[in-house]
């Protein structure tokens, strides 16, 4: 058959990135282009444990039809926590969602009509892009600065696109720069939205993961308005497998996303929300995370310090006081895809060109993103060194 | 905050039928509304051994990211199991979706432009009919006889509707009718598709609970030119909580599901995808399945003889050979919502008014869902009791 798919297909393109990623399958390469947790950050015995507990003892609520809305003592539990925080506000609701990519997807299909302007910092998360390109949205990206996005050209973007119907932030520990926003530009950025009349899309998956600096208030703790829409996740402070994260917005905006989440995937694998919610119940939830803080404090520093002993001090990089990325920038004149494609093919390197996490393809960049979290400490130094070779013979 | 939602968000109406669902939420209604597998049909002490095992072993692998395509090694079975039965065909490939729901709600995003036609039975199951609105597609319904849907009439909605994209049937055991259709409407069906140059998605989650009559081959198994869709599931085989389903279409029409369902949810659950694999692997399939069948046979026999023995012969209804459901039809000038709302208000028995399962609310029914999985056996033997009061005063 000649099969004809829909016109919105055509905005979805297989991803430059994808021949390299391609050889991150073969495990002798090594792996800084993932963006996978440390496998000794998974509490994998207490999970069990959890585990086998609900599935003696209420079987038929694990694997039941469940609601839309979420597991309702995770919901409590969760906002609970984000109250104290001031992250959860009066006239805000809690839902859950599979994974954060969810939350992007079914947000993008809630606000955007093709065609309307979802505005990101750039360079951003490759998954969030797609999802925005996906539902329909004109990306338009953002430079970024040391402390985060550039407040001017924001405002330009902005007045440039009247359709624009949120900002994608990422304001902790950024994926991909590793970039932390400071407070002055939170509280610029949502002024900025207030005055324009967009939302914000707050996606804080590694806000948890800070192992060096102070904390920064996020942006929903500034909203009295009620246009942030803040999401966290499970998958790098418990397990990205299980698929459970959770949107806090006003409930006039959960309401309609769990409308959409229901024609998308019912609901929630209720298993993994049962585990989560027993797992906070039971653990010293601020512990758990201290210990994983001080796993990736490790590695960030076992690599930044490889960086600065063996790389070519003319090629940058960003120094992250949290998350699971490191941004480094070639000089001027160097042809980065070439440099990736030679890590991965001659060195067995696989790093991420920056190229996968700008807006559109039109956009330049020489930069590339490196992970701490997921290769072992023997495979930081040893591909360090060898990628710090490589920035002394650079073309 | 005055929220601009997207124009999309329009064809999402708070479901007619939510008042009465709310009702099942009480545990003192009788619950023949909900789909829900009965509770004795969950092989839980299995399922908590192999997840057990699972997370002891190998816990990394289920609780890390994984692929969009789903588990290799529970494909692989899949694969199988589907190429013996014929369903899976050279050219095709197979890839795990978080339950069908998910399945139809990416396969619609993948084929239809906002305002193309899909055409489904009239009734339907409304969660189908709410993916196919929720991506802009018209509506057609097509009324269903004793063994299937209306060849004539399927082809004056083909006629009247040239820009269908696709078929959607459910062949065995439909939802919400009970109704099988016969293997020469298959093949009409079929030829049909192929002459107006449509697809079809065949839906199958019932497809293994067959507990009276002969098999009646899949369209899928007559597909020679790639243009089924097929959707199977363990919702109601497994667990419907674990939200694990498969589609298996020519590879032309998965690669563009999955390239959707990466911007959607990554991946589904692993843990869940890897406790069907072993569950598959260790045991065994059919008689699992032979049992199920029996459960269900029974319930549906409970129901069917309490109905003919209570129920005023003016009440029709169907006898479905397999599945999860029973569909009743009160006499002309009774109002049927009058007579849904009375049973859950004043006698507890909730059943599902007919217009749910609508394509559009101007259509006109005076039918009601029966499902026979959830109420325990008392509960079918005093509420047919109950709702047999009610069918000798209507009015």
């Amino acid at each position: 058959m000649n099969y004809k798919f829909a016109d919105r297909m055509g905005n979805l393109k297989a991803s430059a990135i994808r021949e390299i990623l391609k050889h991150t399958q073969d495990p002798s390469v090594i792996p800084f282009a993932a963006g996978n947790p440390a496998p000794e950050a998974f509490p994998t015995a207490e999970i069990a444990r959890i585990s086998n507990e609900i599935l003696q003892k209420n079987p038929i609520a694990a694997l039941q039809y469940s609601i839309t809305e979420g597991y309702t003592p995770l919901r409590n539990t969760l906002k609970e926590q984000y109250q104290a925080k001031n992250i959860m506000k009066d006239g805000d609701d809690l839902i859950i969602v599979t994974g954060t990519q969810q939350g992007l997807d079914l947000t993008t299909r809630v606000l955007v009509n093709e065609g309307d302007t979802v505005i990101c910092e750039m360079p951003s998360f490759v998954g969030a892009l797609n999802a925005f390109k996906a539902g329909g949205a004109n990306l338009v990206g953002v430079e970024m600065e040391d402390d985060g996005i550039s407040i001017e050209k924001l405002e330009k973007a902005l007045q440039e696109n009247k359709n624009t119907k949120f900002l994608y932030l990422i304001p902790n520990f950024q994926n991909p720069s590793g970039i932390t926003m400071s407070l002055e530009k939170r509280k610029a950025v949502y002024e900025m939205a207030l005055k324009y009349g967009v939302m914000i899309f707050e996606d804080n998956p590694y806000g948890d993961l800070r192992f060096t600096g102070e904390h920064v208030p996020n942006i929903k703790t500034l909203d009295t308005e009620g246009i942030v829409i803040y999401a966290g996740s499970f998958s790098k402070t418990l397990s990205p497998g299980m698929r459970v994260a959770f949107i806090i917005a006003n409930a006039a905006v959960t309401q309609k996303i769990v409308v959409v989440k229901q024609t998308n995937d019912v609901h929630t694998n209720i298993w993994s929300q049962m585990v989560c919610e027993q797992f906070m119940r039971e653990n010293d939830w601020d512990a758990h995370i201290a210990n994983l803080c001080e796993i990736y404090r490790k590695k960030a520093k076992l690599m930044l310090d490889g960086m600065d002993a063996h790389f070519n001090p003319i090629v940058t990089h960003t120094v992250p006081e949290g998350g699971l990325f490191i941004w480094g920038t070639l000089p001027e004149g160097v042809d980065m895809m070439k440099f990736c494609t030679e890590a991965v093919q001659e060195h067995k390197v696989a790093v991420v060109p920056g190229t996968a996490f700008m807006p559109n393809e039109s956009d330049v960049t020489r930069s590339f993103r490196l992970n701490f979290s997921t290769p072992t400490d023997e495979q930081i130094v040893r591909g360090i060194e060898l990628l710090g070779k490589m920035t002394y013979n650079l073309k």
